[in-house]
């Protein structure tokens, strides 16, 4: 009964094999960790990446044993996405700005064998090896060096390990049902926790998330990765960029906009990807420099919610399009992409505009449906507010070793965002579902309240919670940091809202702080004022 | 150790879902076999599909039955493809231009049990039908027709089948594995053979086909599918057309020049997808009607070799770019596509115009090689002819019913083409493998032959072939057809080669015919010519 075809596992070492075979004098351009910019090409990562595995495979490595890496964008960390998956085992990045304890647990967590480690993280590495039983080898990822290696015992060397090998080693044959990589989560509460992809689904979201409506990369583009390698694996990126075989920039620990800037007009970037700080930070560098980004047709970006003005800015002034894009580690992480469709031809550039500020709509692969606290699937009207759920080809089961899966009783992972969604698949994140405050039923976004308290000249930052409140459940309260030097009564700051939202989603109250509790990643860890504040409203 | 993501299969009828879930109101527009243009959308599409699925579950049809076509390119054709396909049935499309035997050796080896026709086939099917012994059911596709009815004991109506079924069926779980459908080829000897596609092999064709090195299609395009839809599932467009969400433009019968352009500028189409005489049809239609043909942005053109003429007069005249790719009905078909490198850049027009000529480059999901008639591996130098073979995600391992492989032990599909490839993967077809001429160990090209001969101006037609000889195995000659009116001795024909090719590649001998023998298919057979012709030099 199955049919004739030709089965062909889709699997990290195809995409690679493909790029070393038919681009393999495409330039991959890396800003080095000591700031010095090499050009290699796809052949020479295809082959450092076959080598790699092998040398993995001579160290002891089994099948599914993870590698880790803590490391900037750079070649070697492009040759080790793909020399570790394309071996069989586990390629697992790691995020240097958490703090030590996390990443001794994450590390211990995925029980890593192998650590790969860029220079700059020999100091906080030699801190941590000690409470890193199960891992066996510490590799420096450069040629020797003396000094480091006096500061972690036994740490090996890439070029050297890469170099003992030689070119007639071959990709082993793998399931496409294995895992290829592992990435944690940092939530703002609890232990991280591990999203562990498939060589099929990290195959299929390169595809799915590659199509012209996506990230639409192709063969005549040079794409800079800004987004980590750490996160989300870079959104796709390499191995989009091996499957097309684009040239890649990476650019290394230094991505202030003056040195994007700079790196985008050298090696004359088309397409650049990263979380909007990394934009605004480039404004500002292409007016340090006087650039024009003459290069540059367009970025994507995501991470966290795009300031709407800085799509007109960059179109108007540099004529680069901003594509906004929502995802998650859990969602591989393409969710959603902002391409507009032919039915909106005939809308004014206004409205236009107004449609790009969302998150977008799901690409084949991936569907998506909001539903509320009981689990009741809600209208797609754009109106109607509800918890964020998600199903497709990249989307995860389980989590790394946990006992349980994580979807809902019908297969759906929820995103823990709450969002509306159109009739055309629009999306449009509204908040995270355990900071939206519930308020006699109806549900006021954390996110507009603080974005209207951040936009008042005399404040510096600003967090909306929902405080318990003995006739609405929930009411919205706003804590606001003071900008420097500046003082404004509770009543200015509460006026500033009349006319923005709703009457009834006006905050009760305004209490000033001197600063807000930040997590490792920088996001304000609102459980915390919660706990601190949620009784406000009752203490009266 | 397999990983902890969710596992959807890959299935048509998860292409269609998308189309109507989140491009309902996308147009789908469609010239009927009577003329009249229709439009309907992705979500009519969608439920229709649906209902059709539900119908031939009710007229008995069982998971992997197949239902077979013989129509046009209309909405009709288009609900057929997801409908059987998405219900676990097999589309089989069948080329309505086969001679009535060859009609009734594929129905009958196929098992067809339901046959869906367009009102052009009535007398032909009414004639066959007594041929058919194990087909169920005819089915007409459009509303109820009497004079059709009178014609072909106990025919059906599409119509009347959709509409007897509810809204609320849903589409079936699917395997990914099991075939979706069914295509047979028209060899020049021998049984057609079939290839049957699976729902996998149907949706990674969707996605690595349509990378925007591929076919490039997005949500704002309008797509128009020239190439049949009984044509190696018309290339795959429907499949992507629903993927990505664009409207799409189904031409029905007229494919003429004027109708086409009409239509073009009517739907404002912007590509378009078909066989070369196609657009010289085109050409001639958009001088009679003045149309510039102003939306048209590429066309894709594949299925014979395009003359090298029309590329730069459609992108100097028109503003459209001829996009030139090759593949085969037993590789889903895309094998390669010819889009240009970041390294192209810098060359002159005539160079890049040159590179165009060529048949492009494989995509992901596709491998190429060459090999001599050992079987050893051949140079990729851009220089060297060899056996094409193949291997990928979406390329034929056995013929439908076949006991064996198509495959050589290691794997791969002999295309039975002749081919160069250089170190970028461009490849070149320079032959059929049966027909490309050996001479003292040297192999000389036909194809180039003929297109010396045929462009002399008294030439109307001409095939080259091998003959045997004594000392080199094998010569060239070349069986013309003298152009209406027209005299020519061997000598001058013979004489315009000089210059164009090596001198010994030059042909021993001219023979005049009236008419060449051709095939179903209008392709020359020149295994009747070798019979008939092939001893010519030693007769002497």
């Amino acid at each position: 009964m199955l049919g004739k075809m030709m089965y062909r596992p889709l699997t990290i070492s195809s995409l690679i094999e493909h790029a070393g075979r038919y681009h393999g004098s495409t330039t991959v351009t890396s800003v080095e960790t000591s700031g010095e910019v090499v050009h290699s090409n796809w052949g020479e990562v295809e082959r450092n990446a076959r080598k790699l595995s092998a040398a993995l495979a001579r160290l002891g490595l089994e099948t599914g044993d993870r590698a880790a890496t803590i490391a900037w964008n750079n070649r070697r960390h492009l040759e080790i996405y793909f020399g570790v998956a394309g071996g069989g085992f586990v390629c697992h990045t790691i995020n240097p700005r958490l703090f030590p304890e996390q990443l001794i647990y994450i590390i211990n967590h995925a029980d890593d064998k192998v650590l790969f480690i860029d220079a700059t993280f020999v100091p906080a590495v030699a801190k941590l090896r000690e409470h890193l039983p199960n891992l066996q080898h510490v590799v420096l990822m450069g040629p020797r060096d003396e000094a480091a290696a006096e500061q972690i015992e036994g740490l090996l060397f890439y070029d050297e390990l890469v170099a003992a090998e030689d070119d007639s080693c071959v990709w082993p044959e793998i399931d496409e049902n294995l895992p290829s990589s592992l990435c944690y989560t940092s939530g703002t509460t609890g232990h991280p926790k591990g999203v562990q992809y498939t060589h099929r689904t990290n195959v299929l979201h390169s595809l799915g998330g590659n199509q012209p409506d996506g990230k639409g990369l192709a063969a005549r583009d040079t794409v800079m990765a800004v987004v980590p390698m750490f996160h989300a694996n870079a959104w796709g990126v390499p191995y989009i960029a091996a499957a097309v075989g684009c040239k890649m920039v990476l650019p290394g620990p230094h991505l202030d906009g003056v040195s994007l800037a700079n790196l985008i007009d050298s090696e004359q970037v088309t397409i650049a990807l990263g979380v909007p700080t990394i934009w605004m930070g480039l404004l500002q560098g292409l007016a340090e420099t006087g650039s024009n980004a003459e290069t540059l047709k367009r970025t994507i970006v995501g991470g966290s919610a795009l300031p709407t003005v800085m799509i007109p800015t960059f179109r108007d002034k540099y004529g680069v399009e901003l594509i906004h894009a929502w995802g998650m580690t859990e969602t591989s992480p393409l969710g959603t992409l902002n391409q507009l469709l032919q039915k909106h031809d005939d809308l004014s550039e206004a409205e236009k505009g107004a449609i790009r500020e969302g998150q977008g709509r799901p690409p084949y692969g991936v569907e998506l449906r909001i539903v509320d606290d009981e689990g009741t699937l809600l209208p797609e009207d754009g109106e109607t507010q509800g918890n964020l759920q998600i199903r497709g080809h990249w989307i995860i089961d389980t989590y790394f070793k946990a006992d349980s899966t994580a979807l809902t009783d019908d297969g759906w992972f929820d995103t823990g965002d709450v969002a509306t969604i159109n009739a055309d698949g629009y999306m449009i994140i509204r908040d995270r579902s355990k900071d939206i405050i519930k308020s006699g039923g109806e549900w006021i976004s954390t996110v507009e309240l603080e974005d209207i308290a951040i936009a008042h000249p005399k404040i510096a930052n600003a967090a909306a919670i929902a405080a318990r409140h003995p006739k609405w459940d929930e009411r919205p309260i706003v804590i606001a940091v003071l900008a420097e030097g500046e003082a404004l009564s509770e009543a200015e700051l509460l006026d500033s809202y009349k006319g923005k939202v709703a009457s009834w989603q006006i905050p009760d109250k305004v209490i000033f702080v001197s600063d807000l509790p930040l997590g490792g990643t920088g996001k304000v860890l609102k459980n915390k004022l919660r706990d601190q504040f949620g009784d406000a409203l009752l203490e009266a």
